[in-house]
């Protein structure tokens, strides 16, 4: 018997009124299924404690253990997803980590069975700007809710995410800002590095909570600067993670400046470890940077914007509250399938959303996010066929125009 | 061939592009098929153009043509309802009799293909009080939206509720405040009475839109007032209309004195035709007022209270919001059954509540329409078991406290 199976199962037994469905699993795995001939674009599996995720994936933010609007079975169900995201600042606020305990994770809290990735918390605090101040030690921050003071350090970010029980956490970082001078997002990319190690460390100290692993993802920094993010990429490859991430990239610079960064991180990460861009972005970001080699992509496009009656669809881009969609009685978009894309009209979502109505946040997010998923996946078809390279050429004009 | 099903066919081929999936039926129908042995509740059978009703029936608010976080398919197939209401004052503001029309009506618009019932307005525009001004040819009323001046008479009311479409349409009324002066009561029962025999008149001069007939149901008013009652009663059942309603109720009187107009108006009403009780209620308004004969309600309770976090469940009503619930992980309401009751624990869903997130309200509003359709559900299955009396009895005082 493997040693890690006899590990898994003493664990299982010690964990066993927490067993989850799936089978337990030492840590997550990865493998490269297919390659593009024409691009770095790859599919790939990877396999969680709570099931498999299909890359390159779109993961759905989950801001406060809920993606907004959503049911947990639109999710499964309509929208496919495989992996959602949670906030770790918006749950270590609310519903505050001692709940999150005695639910037994944010798994059972919410219901959600397939994996979920954490942040850090990192990219919140960031944009907090007024409310936080950045140390060696850690981060102090002013809740937006109340006022109220807290301090996230690496260690307690990792105690916090071991806490919510995500499948993959990530390491706390310094998101830096665009522009952002060179000295600052060199000092601020060797503080992240210094966290890293200390998150390592930390997560190599303590257990995980549910008696399922978790795996650490690090985040590489340095802003718009080839020879930081060259060191950066390289100081985190040498971490040897069982995945990678690139953060502070989609926060204000040209896409031909994150398309480069991104290009040059991916060359440097290794081949056989997902790599994941924080926070990105279009469908449009997407395409491009599946082609660059990356996995994995969150972002809160498709639901803010949906809530503001933007729509993404496979005929390109629709803002709702244009008066030309008034009397388009049409299907929202019937080529994508699905319930809610194809049962309501173009003119009746107007309405909602004009109107403020709840079920047009709730049409609009399942559309999108049906929709995210669905290039995405479409993505993964074209490199196993291999003409993943000529569908993007013909495809990106059209979902990215606005209708 | 039956004289109705010829001009049935007739009026079928002039609109068949608006072919709807129901056998066409020249109007509506109504059998009692069962009678309580010990109290005046009957379970019944309502044919429309769209479909059967079984009765004692609640019908869910759907405002301006949205029950609101409510999907049309979770209408259908988790709350199980067979027949939901559009507001006419809400629907002629927003989107529009014009938009209406042209879809071909709300049920085309919004894509709920049971029967649907429209109000009159008659509610909302005594709502506005500071805001409207009643006179014996019909309302001027300011938009609650944008101050804009409109003035509905009953034949208005009537040509609005054609173009809307719903299969049973009401009456224009008048609906007295709580407390009303008898002279007032009198008085506005009487232009209730005048505005009534408009409304018929308009009706039997116009033809319906879109190849289906509509049923008019008239409005018994007269306040709490014994003799105004008797008379309105008599007036409305008179008019020989295929069903009655009872309007002015639940406004703000103490629940025995609508009990008592209540049962003197369904004891004078016909027999043969379904009685609507408007705007009522909480679970036990509805079980009494079953027990007095109706055999339709209405209410925006189960919805409104949903987005504040009161849930009405099979072992009584909670305030979600209370702190107990907070490490309450079981389900919503287990013995309920359906996706959202027993899927979403008490905690998660007062942390939604709580937090402002639109999941919690589409989570409570699904929860407490499918705790209404099974408690009038449940009353149907025991006047046909003939128990009805003896289960009303032991199940009351359960749905009626305060967990």
């Amino acid at each position: 018997m493997p040693v890690c199976l006899v590990k898994a199962i003493s664990r299982f037994c010690l964990f066993s009124t927490l067993a989850i469905n799936q089978e337990y699993i030492e840590s997550m795995q990865f493998e490269v299924i297919a390659q593009d001939p024409k691009s770095k674009a790859r599919a790939g599996k990877i396999t969680t404690p709570h099931g498999e995720i299909l890359t390159p994936i779109f993961m759905p933010v989950g801001t406060a253990g809920t993606v907004k609007a959503v049911h947990q079975r639109e999710l499964e169900n309509d929208i496919k997803a495989q992996i959602i995201l949670g906030n770790t600042y918006h749950l270590y606020l609310r519903p505050g980590i001692e709940l999150l305990k005695k639910a037994g994770g944010l798994h059972r809290f919410n219901g959600w069975k397939r994996p979920i990735l954490t942040d850090s918390g990192g990219y919140q605090v960031y944009s907090l700007t007024e409310n936080r101040q950045i140390t060696e030690e850690g981060v102090f921050f002013k809740s937006h809710i109340d006022g109220s003071k807290h301090f996230f350090t690496p260690e307690k970010v990792m105690d916090i995410e071991r806490a919510i029980g995500a499948d993959i956490i990530m390491a706390l970082d310094e998101c830096t800002p665009y522009p952002c001078d060179y000295a600052y997002a060199k000092q601020s990319m060797e503080m992240t590095h210094r966290w890293l190690k200390r998150c390592i460390r930390r997560i190599e100290e303590t257990e995980p909570l549910y008696g399922y692993e978790q795996t650490l993802f690090p985040i590489v920094q340095g802003s718009v600067y080839k020879d930081l993010r060259q060191a950066s990429a390289e100081f985190v490859a040498a971490c040897e993670c069982d995945g990678n991430a690139i953060g502070g990239l989609s926060v204000g610079e040209p896409a031909e400046l994150m398309y480069e960064m991104t290009e040059l991180v991916c060359d440097l990460l290794p081949k056989d470890k997902p790599r994941y861009l924080m926070g990105v972005g279009t469908p449009a970001n997407l395409l491009e940077c599946i082609a660059l080699g990356v996995d994995m992509f969150d972002c809160v496009m498709p639901t803010r914007n949906a809530r503001n009656g933007m729509l993404f669809t496979t005929q390109g881009i629709i803002n709702i509250r244009n008066k030309k969609w008034q009397e388009d009685f049409s299907p929202i978009d019937e080529p994508l399938g699905g319930y809610v894309s194809t049962f309501y009209s173009k003119a009746y979502l107007r309405h909602l959303i004009m109107n403020k109505e709840i079920l047009g946040a709730q049409i609009a997010s399942v559309h999108n996010l049906t929709f995210y998923l669905w290039l995405v996946n479409q993505a993964r078809e074209h490199i196993l066929a291999g003409d993943f390279y000529e569908w993007k050429k013909q495809i990106l004009p059209i979902v990215s125009q606005r209708l």
